[in-house]
């Protein structure tokens, strides 16, 4: 009885709750706040990808400013970031930066930066822990009142508090007046121009947002314009149903157990899931016991079971993918010109598929060879891997992403790349999706899914075919050179002894030997009567447009087409 | 006007807000619930971390049964885990199983191997999704009654719902009739006995509670036992009051803040931190504008600033370390030899340090050379690393490891290893800190803490010597054996010529010479005349207690002692 007494009295004294606020204010690293340089380049990704999101949801073209102004004290700084977005209601302000798992995207299927609802709040949580200032919102929706809000954040209620609402003009894009403008501050931390700093992540934000015109002020009062070079607004993404070959069971008994209007389960199945028809429930009923009449919410967890795999035994079109937006071969390539001004750019943009069974995704890459491209070290070069996903520039966990698996996967021997990790390479990737399968809240890196990794190989191939196909072409040029050079320097003395031989003009044998000769190596270069030069030491693709047939391909079921 | 009533209606159309639990949900592979035999380890893990702590606080030696049992379907399986700990009070019930951020550690600053609140409820969930089974607990806290609750979890309010309690007796511990069962299903994942598999976790947390008696019963219904080595409790962890150095100016300003009896500042420091005495307000005083005698409650960031700063300046004792329970050297050295057979042992225990200012640590290493240490790939000998936290085995993510990492950075050539990787080795690291810096909340592996990772360095290095010279040793032995073996082949035929040659006894001078061969070999062997010999291609340590002198340090303040 003591012993019980005890042992209640021990949780009595000991056992709490505690916010989500407060656990991920103790858990900061989570979040990817570690690390001066990187603690202030995960805050700057916060509010640039929500403001990203916010304009292309609203079909605007972003005008966005990141201004990091230097305060006295220890690394201390000043981050304001300004949008002309559709700007955020008021009576929804303390939450969208106060309040941690809320947001407008975590329940909506849908291609977009931001995914959790937690990052925001996130960053404005670093602020204050590290200089325990409030932070200001100016926020507009087109009605001619800007409000401007002093806030700071109550982890155990995890909301904002509003200290203060100001009505005064503040400078937002006086053409619409629509926006919202942030401003925090951070101490502790770094502005750097480095690899993994705020300064690339801009630069690499803006290299996959040519739509936008990104100004970014650094701390010593430099002014970077990353212009606008596109003018054409993406496509909307669209919020995409998911896929039954994508449900769980539970997946399926929670969808039945919303509170809504259906009173039958094939109902739910047609209304809640892409590519569900009458025909389907008909093939569905006749695959399983379980009664497509029944009502939904009394649907257990093992005939959801049932119902799912009969979904892998029937007729189904494959998941629509027109919600994925891929940035295009056409973006890709000028952004690279622009940006890296390389010799070489190969693009290759996927079809898109599914992983998982019935998430999709897609895959885009860029590899640029020469000029610009590539890292240097010093004075050697290296490979630079840009990794995106959804747009959103990924600096971090290189070594966990799926991206530099597949990178590290190809065989780059057989494209005349005998030692990637040494060449002057960039190689760009984009994943899209509505659930990017991050590794950690962090969001710096995508976990190895099979599919993603073969899709992002077989795309890579593509373009390492068409670099190797450019490498071996340049290198044929260089043999060309190397052998016209040498019969050019026999020529002379060959038709000066031709002369003497016959009396005739030396000058005419001269002219009519180079003629020959270029005339043999042009046969050369079209491959016309030359066989030998093909049998070099590379093996050659085959040079057609079916060139598909060697890739690796996950199982997925794709009907459609 | 449109414009705007369209932003709001998007806001009321798709902001929401979302539970912890549904969270977690959706990103189940942040907790470890990822791949069919990680997702399998991790649950067990969970179950097996908090039976240890119960039993750990309670002082109790723990007797703890894990049984997998097979079930129909794919990869189906009932894990139960049974102890004979204290018990839960049965009006906790649901919320220590159901409550996502909410338990007895969280808030206390002590060394467990759970800290976060989060991992039984995570493997619950993970069931729940995986088989829409309910799970069952049985509970006695020592009052004759055996509570058992058929439960399920409520996501959108985070809580367990019970559906059922029934209080026919259960297979408890009968002696003391206390402690927990807890029984939960899971599909889709994989028993294995593998390297990261649910019998190697168990093994290996056999290996570091030599206190505990644990059993395994396989879902083919082999019995594993590990038994216990140890008939003594480890001491009891004791809660620490966090040390001034170890303190952000956010954390001064949430300590002031919390509703308390504190009228002053002072006293706030002097009752909720290590190590501040009245002397310490006195130097701190003077080392800062802020009055010491202020109301708590008003205490500004800027102010909490300069306090911080002022700690860093003045006198401070080091944090307390006595709430820190090495396993100790004898165990470790029993563990290891109990389980791996060694040719040789070497352990090391440093000091507790601390690491951020004033967050204390210590680690333990141990090294196992030969014998079954080290892993068997084929036929081939590899390096095996024994990571653990707070007595909790770490499997996955050794790549991001600081354990993995101070590994790597040591030089092993200088110790006689010079293929670390290729050598029968066995590493075991233990980390001991009542907060243990997780990278993620998968808690499979250690941040990169500077100095955390010299203490291990240092470690490695201490345990190093002892293994080279133990190395050094057998080679000297080797090498005195074959130096032996050639004299030897020559004595019959010398002791025959010397005795031709004076008319002597030959089997004498065989005798005197094998005499002669054996006292100079005694003689290099302990270096006494023989200088030459310690002359080799590797450079000897000193072979001196104050080897200390090599080491690196952090930079941590070490006034006490």
């Amino acid at each position: 009885m003591v012993e019980d007494r005890s042992t209640e009295e021990f949780f009595d004294a000991t056992f709490r709750e505690v916010g989500i606020a407060e656990f991920f204010r103790k858990n900061l690293h989570m979040l990817g706040y570690g690390g001066t340089i990187k603690s202030f380049t995960t805050a700057v990704h916060e509010f640039l990808t929500n403001s990203l999101d916010a304009c292309e949801e609203a079909g605007i073209l972003p005008d966005i400013t990141v201004k990091v102004l230097s305060r006295k004290g220890d690394n201390h700084y000043q981050l304001v970031v300004k949008d002309n977005g559709p700007g955020i209601p008021i009576k929804y302000i303390d939450k969208v930066f106060g309040k941690m798992l809320a947001g407008t995207k975590f329940h909506r299927y849908i291609q977009s930066r931001g995914q959790q609802g937690i990052g925001a709040v996130g960053a404005i949580l670093f602020g204050k822990i590290s200089t325990g200032r409030p932070f200001r919102v100016a926020t507009c929706t087109g009605d001619g009142v800007i409000h401007t809000l002093v806030m700071d954040l109550d982890l155990k209620r995890n909301i904002a508090r509003v200290h203060e609402t100001i009505k005064e003009k503040v400078e937002l894009e006086p053409e619409n007046a629509r926006g919202v403008r942030i401003e925090s501050f951070y101490k502790d931390v770094q502005y750097s121009r480095g690899t993994t700093g705020a300064f690339e992540y801009v630069r690499r934000t803006a290299i996959v947002n040519p739509h936008a015109r990104i100004t970014l002020v650094e701390p010593d009062g430099s002014v970077i314009e990353f212009p606008r070079t596109s003018e054409s607004i993406p496509k909307k993404p669209k919020e995409i149903k998911p896929h039954p070959l994508g449900l769980s069971p539970d997946d399926l008994v929670q969808m039945a157990k919303q509170p809504g209007s259906y009173r039958k389960l094939s109902s739910v199945l047609i209304n809640e899931c892409s590519r569900v028809t009458n025909n389907t429930i008909s093939d569905l009923q006749e695959a399983v016991s379980v009664d497509m009449s029944m009502k939904p919410e009394v649907l257990t967890h093992n005939q959801a079971e049932d119902i799912v795999k009969a979904f892998r035994r029937i007729r189904l079109m494959a998941p629509p993918t027109d919600g994925l937006i891929p940035i295009g071969e056409e973006q890709i390539e000028r952004s690279l010109r622009e940006i890296l001004k390389p010799a070489f750019i190969a693009v290759s943009v996927r079809r898109p598929t599914v992983y998982k069974g019935g998430v999709p995704f897609q895959v885009e890459v860029g590899m640029a060879y020469g000029g610009e491209a590539g890292r240097r070290v010093g004075s050697n070069e290296k490979l630079e891997v840009l990794r995106y996903a959804n747009r959103a520039p990924l600096l971090f966990d290189a070594g966990g992403c799926v991206i530099n698996k597949a990178v590290a996967s190809v065989d780059w021997k057989r494209y005349h790349l005998r030692s990637i990790d040494e060449a002057p390479v960039s190689v760009f990737v984009n994943i899209i999706s509505p659930h990017i399968p991050y590794t950690s809240t962090g969001k710096q890196a995508v976990a190895e899914e099979e599919e993603i990794l073969i899709e992002i190989r077989n795309a890579l191939m593509e373009a390492g075919r068409k670099i190797g196909r450019y490498l071996s072409g340049r290198r044929r040029d260089e043999e060309l050179k190397t052998k016209r050079n040498t019969f050019l320097r026999y020529i002379p003395e060959v038709a000066a002894a031709l002369a003497e031989l016959t009396g005739g003009d030396e000058e005419a044998y001269r002219a009519a030997l180079e003629a020959a000769v270029d005339r043999k190596l042009r046969l050369m270069e079209t491959g016309e009567g030359e066989d030998e030069e093909e049998g070099g030491g590379t093996p050659e693709e085959a040079d057609t447009s079916g060139d598909e047939d060697e890739e690796e391909s996950a199982e997925v079921s794709d009907d459609e087409e």
